[in-house]
């Protein structure tokens, strides 16, 4: 039996890593084996083509440059990492896949369509089975960070507001074409109130 | 006036670096401004991506992450460098453009049709002006690259002899479907009579 593949999606500030730490748990609580991952990221090399991306000191980097090296970085995580393991039955869980290129490079960068393209190539149309989509507003999410202790933004972070504004309403028209996969959660609430929403869709997905 | 955009393409071991040299030398003697550089590169990131890409400890790269790394340093060095220095009225003289993702990454790992796709992207189609093609047999090519003093054969250069056949076929059929562009050289004579047949070609491109 294939494991399943879940992505979490959403802003900068969403909680993403918060909520992605209690879904493990959950699961792992249910006795299923889950494996972490993030984008761009996951393997040695994707991991050095992250490096690259969040570097403040690469402001010259242009957006189809940008957008090229995330998708470089899916390709070999998805080939190298995800796929074999959920091959093996392993449920693997991601903090960020295609919907990020879409939203931030797509919507964010005004690259549009070109995007998706790349990313039908890059993962030969592979998509998650399920994708929360942590909805909070870009100021929220934005001031979130900024209150994190000791963090330094980095190159994408940023960006100025009308930037994340347009990645929030690319999540947004993401979320209404694709209503199947993703499940918008409201994240304006605190982490259990936010959790017992994303609870809800994982006992439908894995039949608890 | 724009300057021009010259590309020369070609196997390891076909003799691009020299000829470049001398293509170089020439328009110099004949005061033009040339820029000279060279893919994957010619930019601070470029050259990043290009340490990535030749690594040779990056064995387990997959062949889609390799062409989506060098349509991205391409994308780079066109808009951060070649179209600034062309629309400045200087020419450029690259090693290696697009020919190469098609004959290596298309041809050689069998990636066909969605490298051009991703390049055209990545270039928003932009082509040199002209290209001149290194014609050496694969056996010929790698034997003088093995014969050179302390050269470390990188990731590329260490790949099977049916890899470099591939490549060598991919260049022979570009330059059948785009003779108007592509000039190709029969590389296998000595220095000076290679660089004469260039020279021809380009005598006529600038009017000399």
């Amino acid at each position: 039996m294939r494991g399943f593949f879940i992505s979490v999606e959403g802003s900068d500030g969403s909680g993403k890593s918060t909520q992605i730490k209690k879904i493990d748990a959950y699961l792992k609580s249910k006795s299923q084996e889950v494996l972490l991952t993030r984008e761009p990221g996951g393997t040695v090399i994707s991991e050095k083509i992250r490096e690259l991306l969040l570097d403040p000191s690469h402001k010259e980097m242009k957006a189809k440059t940008e957008m090229l090296l995330y998708a470089a970085a899916r390709a070999q995580h998805l080939e190298e990492f995800i796929l074999p393991n959920l091959q093996e039955g392993k449920h693997v869980l991601t903090d960020r896949f295609t919907d990020s290129s879409i939203a931030y490079q797509g919507f964010g960068r005004g690259l549009g369509e070109i995007v998706a393209e790349v990313n039908r190539i890059a993962t030969g149309g592979i998509s998650p089975d399920i994708t929360f989509f942590l909805e909070v507003s870009p100021e929220t999410g934005i001031s979130r960070k900024k209150s994190e202790e000791n963090h330094e933004m980095d190159r994408l972070e940023q960006e100025k507001q009308e930037f994340h504004h347009r990645v929030y309403n690319g999540y947004k028209t993401l979320s209404n074409l694709e209503g199947q996969r993703i499940c918008p959660i409201d994240a304006s609430e605190g982490i259990e109130a936010v959790f017992s929403q994303i609870k809800v869709e994982l006992d439908k997905l894995f039949g608890f």
